[in-house]
């Protein structure tokens, strides 16, 4: 079968690979109908988190189950799911506190040797472990490119504005509108959150944010801090989210957050940074960090994707063939595009 | 001034009163502009809730400050506000822990002697104890009809759906679908709740429940048990809420919740009742009840309203003079009418 | 090798039954080393809870791993090991939510067809399916008298503090002085909970809450009602446990209560009863009620068995060998024991 | 009246001062008997935090009412109190949130003009704004070393454990054997926690944490991180607390702390200083910090000390009087005591 393979920095390429065989008895082989490529395979791309060469790309599918071992009961052959960027064991100390994504024997798609030499999903075929775990069906009338997000994109979105404990008439800021912070305004606005306040210097990202129902606010173009104190009566909004991943996004939402509000740095840090400390002291934050629990929220993101409340449809701006996954990944690079889906 | 005020079982009329004065320093005055009829005016009105001859009804209300004690810092002389059903001191045992509903000195609108001896707000003005917590500023942009609603019906709403700690995604049923309940259902769907399954037995509270996004399910003629468990996978809803507080409705919320789910009896109960502690057990159900903890939620729900996720307006059926109390009184009665505002 | 096996309502006998083998690759072999005898087996000896004649009884146990499959991970053969009084499978819709107790592929140990046909642990050996979820180690320095309590007794009770959300310095009554009402006492003062009173009518189980540092009352001789009133400033427990499964119990529960407090019906109910929904309501109470969710739990509850915190050792009265095990549930029923431990 | 006046960095005094009179309906006046110098009076001793020439110190006391507005309702002329560090208005948007250490209009005792004017407690007398927030009376058999604990160093210690969201058989670390640290061992401990690890570098401090139940571990001598993964699986601690106000503190939380669990910072921090956000983003930890949220937490730690489950008298090295305040801060500033108890 094919599959998209790194091969090195800012070089991948369709390779043959042999297709993959059930391993385990909570093993399924899933036929890929689509994969998308996400802002962590970019990191692989540029070399930033290493893998092995010829390694195969990807963690976000929809596919048809095409074989099923016995213990697999959630799913069976023939029928159309969606699968989580990552597999958990459902027995270690973390996933038995609901903490799947710190499960110790974790395998997450498409990241090389260390996350557990999982092949990716941009390819025809996949083997997903622990599949009570991994897949879900994919409810009727919810299109490819909806349920796609369920497993990566809109389940962090989900966690982010979880972990914010926003509850409905709180608000909200998102700094940053990747297709993260995207869904996590939609999130917010399905949950309830108002005002829900979206930030970024890109026009065309703010003017999404708008149509999801957020107040977009220019970075620097206009005041993000002044906006909010206007929207909150001065005090700042009960949640701020930076779904960027950088300290000035972690600085600024620190700084727009009320008192005893809290703060959720969704986007992926991997470096000691500065953070005001001062401020966070003064202001008695909570402050949460970490990579999604999207096996704890999948069923629900489904349940609002089923029922419209969520729609990521408007995020996918490219459908591309897998045949041409290095020129996706060139368009995706040069931030042409938001949510590229390959099909193979 | 005039005021509307209970002579006896199915007899109120409009006396005139002395104009209310500041006692406290933080008490203010306020000349009302609109108060609503409730399902608890109802059971003083049926005599089923005991108070004094000659006491003004009462607690839902907007109006405009006239006085104001000097301790009141929240509103201003001629702000537009809206009131709580109740005052609260903020500093007793159950203020200090959020449980303004059960505060040691609670004062109640219109309900006697027994509840604070505290003059009803069907009238021309109404002394507001404890302003800073009982009154609000009315959001620009909202009318009185929907400002009513804050501190009383769409409050306990708020209150149910927040003890049902439903999140976005999780499935709630609600089961009755007079003013508490439909607000219960516009509230769970602004959450974010899916599915929302509405249970009744008039056909035009389930129409509205239909209109407000929700799957409406007829009492009798449909099977709300049936219903539930083809949209929950056979499993029950996460929360299910008895906004009738009836045993029959009770029971029905206790078999249409999931194992480890939550049911939430907003509805009044007065009386000792059979319930199935067997199902309760074996569900393993967390069943919370009580009056609401308005001003708690005033502010949020203060904030949807505004952002207009939440509009309880075609619930006001009726609008009357405060003149025609009486006859309104027979209207709300004959159970014709689903909330009247009252105009002095 | 032999089991206790039920025979006919009051009638126990051993019998010989096959030596089990290992069915699943996360099935463990337990050779019993000792096992309790537990009110739920009371249960059953008295006929009110129906199973087949013949079948093995016992769900509390402790061990040696003879067998393991290969995908037991938790422990290894030859370790020495305890048992949960259930198994659960891990990635079903309730135990992704963390609710273990209501895991649809749960297994009871000793509990017949109708939950698992899980043959029971007043034997010589047992299987014990999805042995990660149910096996723990016992920890050093931890006797089978204390860690025979940690998968039902002590798990119980530490479910019961847990879901009245006791936090240090929050006051407690439990309600009913049997082997979980006692051990419930321990953990709400081990949880730092102060005042904890205790109530039974027993006065040796008086005595031993007690020396635990409970305030011990006697249900009839004293005024229950009075003591709590004395020690919470006139206002009621912040948690009350029903540890019995009575009405009267649970009547009692409701009324020391405070304001918003809750109340744990841990006892079981398996019938329809009168609750005083009126105090429920004008108390604005939460009621939580269900077997335990001891899997959750079971990794504190080792750990404060290792540290000493917790001591369940005095509720041990009686050790008996398997042979006996006729006489063992007659003494059990005529409750001349709290606790019963056989030995193979 | 003599009261302890900061005059220039390094240099307070005994000076006389008019005594205080009631202003508003909820103040009360406090005859002073006992009043601590804490960690915090030294920042302003030190010059670090600012405030103004002759400003009395001072904010940790017990003492007896001399004088009490006609609002003031929890406590009357005569009785035994002891005092919050800080008042509350009960009303503003924190208050109703529960969040008092955030109040709109808190006043600090001693802290200057910036902090509410509020004059400090190093004195014979001090005013008590809001005395029904601020103050609560001694129970009967708690001294004055230990009642003074409850508004301050104990409320922080506790607020950091229920920060902490520990319960009980979860693993703590303290990190900083100060009053605050010590304290939260001892809150650790009776909230059930196990293992406690206590971090410093003093033997002395060590050895108390030691005689209090905790595991305790010479910070550069032995090895935190070894001793934290071999008492935990290797697994780190559940929470871990920073009671140092150092970015070193807060480093070594962050890396004893386990995979998705909390780090408090309840050590003062007024500086941006360098986070390891990778390894909270790796880890998903929840990082919380902010002054204590003393009012919330006053009643549970009343409780506590007086059932004895919390005991702070080994803090206590040093009683002097009040007219030796200069000697006290100087001892106090070598380091010499750990709590200095002043007597008028």
């Amino acid at each position: 079968m094919r599959a998209v393979t790194f091969q090195a920095p800012m070089e991948v390429r369709v390779d043959e690979r042999p297709e993959p065989e059930l391993e385990g008895r909570d093993d399924a082989v899933v036929s890929i109908e689509a994969s998308g490529i996400c802002g962590s395979d970019l990191h692989i791309y540029h070399g930033r988190v290493k893998i092995e060469r010829g390694f195969t790309l990807g963690h976000e599918f929809v596919g048809t189950v095409l074989a099923a071992g016995e213990d697999v009961r959630r799913v069976a052959v023939g029928d159309r799911v969606l699968g989580c960027f990552h597999s958990a064991c459902g027995s270690c100390f973390f996933c038995l506190r609901g903490a799947y994504h710190k499960c110790e024997r974790m395998r997450v798609f498409g990241h090389g040797e260390a996350l557990g030499a999982l092949p990716g999903t941009q390819a025809e075929q996949a083997l997903v472990p622990m599949a009570n775990m991994t897949l879900r069906k994919v409810p009727e009338g919810v299109s490819d490119d909806v349920a796609l997000f369920a497993g990566d994109v809109m389940g962090t979105a989900y966690h982010a504005i979880s972990q914010a404990t926003v509850g409905p008439g709180d608000s909200v800021a998102v700094l940053g509108l990747g297709p993260v912070g995207l869904c996590a305004v939609q999130i917010a606005i399905a949950a309830g959150a108002a005002p829900v306040v979206a930030i970024d210097t890109v026009a065309q990202r703010l003017e999404a944010a708008r149509r999801f129902g957020a107040t977009a606010v220019h970075l620097t173009e206009e005041s993000p801090r002044d906006v909010v104190r206007e929207l909150t009566g001065g005090r700042g909004v009960d949640a701020a989210i930076d779904a960027v991943g950088h300290p000035d996004a972690l600085g600024l939402a620190i700084r727009v957050a009320r008192n005893a509000g809290s703060v959720v740095a969704i986007g992926v840090y991997a470096e000691p940074c500065e953070v005001h400390m001062g401020l966070v002291w003064i202001k008695a934050l909570t402050l949460k960090s970490g990579q999604a629990n999207v096996i704890a929220h999948v069923d629900r993101v489904l349940g609002m994707l089923a029922a419209g409340s969520l729609d990521p449809t408007p995020l996918v701006t490219h459908h591309m063939p897998l045949a041409d996954a290095a020129e996706a990944y060139r368009v995706y690079d040069r931030r042409e595009a938001l949510k590229i889906v390959l099909r193979p």
